[in-house]
């Protein structure tokens, strides 16, 4: 169990408690990317989805780096925020039969996913910041350009896959 | 209540699922919104919270628009993942007492929301489109214009705390 909001006191504490959100966020992430490559019908959606689940597993590697470079032991704090876009996902995708339509909706969910990261790692990179804390910053930036990455490639292809439909 | 998941069957239904979604999570953001500008301390952050209230009942007016041009009857369908977020916005921002930690959190929490209604509105826009609605797209882009121009401010506000801050 992470640090209890009750306990937020200060900036590093406020910095601490995200940090361990997007932990834990990034490990239900990692559970629930191995069941979207599985519904994708669309092949490059299905390869996208795979190489973001490795990149995903070097996020948590970098994550336990900056617990481990700030002194935090590196704990999950149940994060209802990701939960919520998860379990909207899954029921979304849940009863589609259709392919097309199914990979359309995988895709906006991927899209929920990668926003919620990148204002997320957006925050934390201020808050080292603000805490005198470049080098952790630099490690949370590298995430923070992955998922930018990532949310341009689910962009691109849904637009192919939109232009697809249209002709 | 909305459109049911399992009701989903063509682009069209998940289209105007996704709609009942950001109809909901508009309307949540819009209860929220209050609550932020009463904790808020920072007079920038206060003010930017009050027109992006504004802002905000302009959106579900505009998603009434949508609604009626695609002679859809204008609903909300529970959206687990503005839920999600709000329901950390809150525990996060509610017990700070710290002025300067509390203003952090809610700055946080603020962009988050946006980041959520940046990706739908983006989808739902893509959506339109291939659907051959280029009139609803138009009206959902103002819409996401206008999240991004409130999540850029956000960021601005963020920035220039960073730096007092460090000073």
């Amino acid at each position: 169990m992470g640090l209890f909001t009750s306990d937020i006191k200060t900036m590093n504490d406020l910095f601490v408690h995200q940090l361990q959100d997007i932990y834990y966020a990034e490990q239900q992430i990692l559970k629930a990317l191995p069941k979207m490559i599985d519904k994708a019908t669309d092949s490059q959606l299905k390869t996208g989805f795979e190489s973001h689940l490795r990149e995903t597993e070097g996020h948590v590697q970098r994550l336990e780096q900056v617990f481990k470079m700030h002194g935090a032991e590196a704990k999950g704090a149940t994060c209802p925020a990701i939960d919520g876009i998860i379990k909207e996902a899954n029921e979304v995708a849940g009863e589609v039969a259709d392919k097309n339509v199914l990979d359309a909706a995988l895709l906006a969910s991927a899209q929920a996913v990668e926003h919620y990261e990148m204002t997320r790692y957006g925050t934390l990179i201020a808050w080292a910041k603000e805490l005198g804390r470049p080098d952790c910053a630099s490690v949370l930036e590298q995430n923070l350009q992955e998922e930018k990455a990532a949310d341009a490639k689910l962009t691109s292809i849904a637009e192919s896959r939109v232009n697809r439909m249209a002709a």
